[in-house]
């Protein structure tokens, strides 16, 4: 397996193109992406009790399957719109359908941007009539820019592996910034594969990278109403159908789906609104892995500990602070940290350390945090970014 | 029941001090408060895993009572400070018995800082001697100084009610602004009263108040390893004792209680670190209170609608998507949304509302958000605070 720098478009039979639909003030702001052969899908959904249209629409589009075809808009998310939502999502689905000759239940839809305004249909139908004409194999680029909302870089990441005497890929694209918690696919995320594989099982593997990838970040602790990653499978790379979590193809996919789903989530994370770094918290010895992703979470959810990241403070009781109310049945007297080389507290107080060595490795481009629990053999990582003046700036200002 | 601008030592029998033991780098940090009469003791402690010493130690000598005393230092929170931390918090209860000439178990001890470094004794010893020689009527807020970390302004509030025939008097001092989240007493606030009432009377009311109060407030999310809410109540006043959650004077004595913790609260969330502003959630219609409640934090603690209260941007996107993501059983359909003066969103979708009123309103100094759930007829209110470049600072250079 190698991980290479591709996006939706590097498996075989996908199409892709990211157009100007004037939604946001400016840049490209609508992706399609095609497939030319039937696909299966699976998909994973906010745990938002408001949920955008978009969100339920999918959701059954993803259930029903095959599908065809995914439209992504930025720039207005169409939530809480009301019915006229729920009618703009539908007619995006058959604008796309009625451009490719494939059927609006074949068209997953998703959008991203600002809550409580409704979709500009006419920009919406011009911007999906040009996506559908331009749909390219090199078009994979221009539609992860398209999803962008205040990131400020576009996401892609792909593997290819070998199953039996096939070549397999995989390609995705994904969106974050703000609102990224770990509560559920946090963020926008859409992956293709040419493999062959069952719904049952692709839906399996989807959730299982879901957990210990994209819901193991968080920028704010803000769960959006618009969270979903979903893949679709077209199975052109012919390797025989993987239909059994127990086959050995099945693990060698999953593996490759880990990392593509990892490598991205690490990029939403360290492009969080205003972030400087990337934060790495790694979590071993909980009494299982359940408690250390609890534990790991919620390190990389505090505010506090966050800024002092940013400000290269290595104020290791933050951390300890975060683990104690994270609500995990942690033992306070038995927890080790270490920040970046150096171990700065054992059997939870703290032991000396070199100030200058750690304010040098909390300026790293990656800050990594290690804590061993000594309670079992549970373990978990998870990532965050630093809470800087530019995140409140963003956000003091987003609709503006 | 009239409310006071009035501290600890407003209620009869009650003499405090604060002083500078030179702790913090600079201004008083050491603050005792001594009773002229044993007291009924009372508290609420954090639910953090991670407790410094003084928790633990408090709570026992509450539960064992009577008290005489409380010692409180600011700028080291002997937190994760092990087997030594634990000596130094029995120690300070040493040192001021042998001042005051009483046991070491009727004193409480409470500490607030930094985390994981151990306390400066020399110092502490010097403070502990300087401030029971200087015990006064007028320390009360000499006291509410010395108790303050990055607040800005000290905190006092008080009440003044007729039990009978006689005149019943409250006060107390707190102290927040970082690590504030609604998670049990998730700060420091010392109550003191010359009512006579029973221990178990007393634990009832203070749990109850905090309830609405200091559980209600946000800063940050991050719940400290050192908050608490405790209780002296000292039977001055000369009331017959309140003896029953059923009579009258108990009603009258709660409900002047949990004025005086609304107060200090409000306060509290009003100075969060960096904050320019207060913001006040209502939400009623809810199923009940607790789910009421739910919904309410869950929207002070936003990091993404505190920051658009800072830029004064009437985003009730984020209000409902933080309502839909609060655990609450809410129905996205039926919630209604007042921002200010004017409604913003009815059912789930938004309404026509004019964005300058709404800019108006959100440069208040108190920013008022109203939500009914349409359910039944539970009801909360939360306080907040906005979230400022102010707070990164602070944050980001906390122990320099």
């Amino acid at each position: 397996m190698r991980m290479v720098e591709e996006g939706v478009t590097f498996p075989q039979g996908f199409l892709a193109a990211g157009v100007e639909a004037h939604i946001k003030k400016k840049d490209v702001d609508l992706a399609v992406v095609y497939s030319e052969d039937p696909c299966q899908a699976a998909g994973v959904f906010t745990t938002n009790k408001v949920q955008a249209s978009c969100v339920s629409y999918t959701r059954r589009a993803v259930e029903q399957g095959p599908v065809r075809a995914l439209v992504v808009n930025s720039g207005n998310a169409n939530a809480c719109t009301g019915p006229q939502g729920v009618e703009d999502t539908i007619q995006m689905a058959r604008l796309v359908a009625g451009e490719l000759g494939i059927e609006p239940h074949e068209v997953l839809v998703a959008s991203t941007g600002v809550i409580g305004v409704n979709l500009p249909m006419d920009r919406i139908a011009g911007g999906i009539k040009k996506a559908c004409s331009q749909l390219s194999k090199d078009g994979g680029e221009s539609a992860s820019a398209a999803i962008m909302t205040t990131d400020t870089v576009p996401k892609q990441a792909g593997a290819e592996l070998t199953i039996g005497d096939c070549a397999v890929r995989i390609g995705a694209m994904a969106k974050g910034s703000g609102m990224i918690h770990p509560n559920m696919a946090t963020m926008l995320a859409f992956i293709t594969t040419d493999a062959a594989i069952t719904r049952e099982c692709l839906q399996q593997a989807l959730r299982d990278a879901t957990a210990i990838s994209f819901n193991m970040i968080s920028v704010d602790g803000d769960t959006s109403t618009n969270d979903m990653a979903v893949i679709m499978a077209n199975g052109r790379a012919g390797n025989e159908i993987i239909a059994s979590p127990a086959s050995e193809s099945y693990s060698l996919f999953k593996s490759a789906l880990d990392q593509v789903c990892i490598a991205l989530a690490k990029m939403i994370a360290r492009d969080g609104e205003g972030a400087t770094r990337l934060i790495e918290v790694e979590v071993a010895g909980a009494k299982d892995d359940g408690e250390a992703r609890t534990v790991a979470r919620s390190i990389v959810s505090s505010n506090l500990f966050k800024a002092a990241v940013y400000g290269e403070d290595a104020n290791w009781g933050r951390i300890i602070c975060a683990t104690g109310y994270s609500g995990a049945d942690i033992n306070p007297d038995t927890v080790d940290i270490w920040l970046g080389r150096q171990q700065v507290a054992r059997g939870g107080g703290g032991v000396p350390f070199d100030e200058d060595l750690a304010r040098e490795d909390l300026a790293q481009e990656v800050v990594k945090v290690r804590l061993h629990l000594n309670q079992g053999t549970g373990r978990a990582t998870a990532w965050g970014c630093d809470l800087t003046y530019d995140y409140v700036r963003i956000n003091a200002s987003y609709r503006s």
